[in-house]
């Protein structure tokens, strides 16, 4: 074989000749991620065996895809969502010896900046909704408890809604704040049960949802950030076991490990004990296990 | 294991939960092609573990990619071409048996209303570059000559740029034209030897090239369409065997049995036969071969 052949194209060798092309990337990683990504693609289109149309279609929906971008839509983040890839991203780099807490998606609705409160402090700032009271301990894999820890935790409102999408109508910081544990690693904040909701639905992934059957919808959850300098940072949700949606977030968050136990509970001493005027509050207990910190590789 | 358990992430079985969503998907195609891109977009992800500043600057990639397309630019199809996944997308398209001509990419500049000629015409309309003669037949794949085949060929000019691309600068329809052969199946028309040239490499697709260290240049082409009802129709390119791109074209258009015989003449008799002034011109000779139309599938 003349050397020059090796850059012919045949359907046979589609990939090889593709990435062949890349002996002088500068950049050895990107050449990497480009051979098995040209790889891959090339396997699908080989397995498709797509029409001109479908090709044509796939260029219409990216297209559209990007045109919906903007400084306050991410419609390629969704994608990635919707198609479990932000979630499988997420899980290969956050491993964790087994006991630890899992993580999952931080979601776009994170802000850096929430107050800090002693512990208890109620972070519904509204007061519109169930009341609920979550506690629970913050260990080391060996059930150690961690003292110092910061606990980052938001969530939507009993209507679907974080306070960021709803400007205006929610005081700033509902529904959000920071609070260190101490030397018993426990942790107990109050606020409101959180409600199921849609992601955005609609641009070309909410179309594309509705083409394959699927709803756009998230199970009510509370979002946490738990660090302490020397651990593995957990970023992850736990999530109501009763709500409809449990068993098909839109975006695959839900692992079986980060199902909680809300409890709904009217016993007037425990109500009384929680701080709430009554008759019933939702009672949410979670533990957290946190891994010791990777070496970086 | 309870059925809804089947609805939770793990890393091992994320394509699976994610496909096993599209159970109520009404369009079976769409179901199929989605099973398979996502299966293999997670295989790609497990293989490559980006980070997740990885997976940001691919969503980021893919954002400006489509924010660069607007009714003049598509730069998703350049994605497409410089992968050389437009070339498989054909391939898978357009098998033909041995022995019959092969297809390559359209591309963006046919015209479906070029003007019709007869044969020995000069399509060069405005006298710049060096003459060529092109020539050949077309035959079945039992080499009998075809009567009636419409040859639609266009060209960049030794510039590089097609008339569509120099509107003002070039005529209509410059280097552009439709034949159809008689019995004997031949072709004969006169033009001027066409150069290489860039696709556009002014956007992420540029960009990713450079970083990739490939070059955006695609070798000197003539493109055909050669038509006959009965016929599978070939839509193609030749290629000059000299050109310094003919083994490296940034799209993948060069297939081994494209490449045509590209003869600078100077013999007085051959320039003068031709109908050129000489003192020189390039002889192309290239015979295609139509293969039967495919049943409908």
């Amino acid at each position: 074989m003349e050397a020059h052949e090796l850059g012919y194209f045949t359907e046979e060798n589609s990939a090889e000749v593709v990435t062949g092309r890349n002996k002088n990337a500068s950049d050895q990683r990107l050449k990497e991620i480009m051979e098995v990504l040209t790889r891959k693609l090339h396997e699908a289109v080989k397995e498709i065996e797509p029409t001109q149309e479908e090709w044509f279609q796939a260029i219409q929906f990216l297209t559209k895809t990007g045109h919906k971008c903007d400084d306050w839509r991410q419609e390629f983040i969704l994608l990635s969502d919707v198609l479990g890839v932000s979630m499988l991203v997420d899980a290969v780099n956050s491993r964790r010896p087994s006991g630890a807490s899992e993580n999952t998606v931080l979601g776009p609705f994170h802000l850096g900046d929430a107050p800090e409160y002693e512990m208890g402090h109620n972070i519904c700032l509204d007061e519109k909704g169930d009341d609920m009271l979550a506690w629970g301990k913050v260990t080391d894999v060996e059930g150690n408890p961690l003292e110092g820890v910061k606990i980052d935790v938001w969530q939507a409102n009993d209507e679907g809604f974080y306070d960021v999408q709803q400007k205006g109508i929610q005081p700033e910081f509902n529904l959000r704040g920071v609070f260190r544990t101490g030397p018993d690693g426990k942790y107990w904040f109050k606020a409101v049960k959180p409600k199921h909701y849609s992601i955005p639905a609609d641009g070309p992934v909410g179309d594309l949802l509705n083409r394959l059957g699927r709803h756009p919808f998230r199970p009510a959850h509370l979002h946490y950030i738990v660090s302490k300098d020397g651990y593995d940072e957990l970023t992850t949700h736990i999530f109501d076991p009763d709500d409809p949606y449990i068993d098909s977030d839109s975006v695959f968050g839900v692992k079986k490990s980060l199902i909680a136990d809300f409890k709904e509970t009217s016993d007037p001493e425990k109500v009384a004990a929680a701080g709430f005027d009554g008759p019933t509050y939702w009672d949410v207990e979670f533990d957290f296990v946190l891994a010791p910190k990777k070496a970086k590789s």
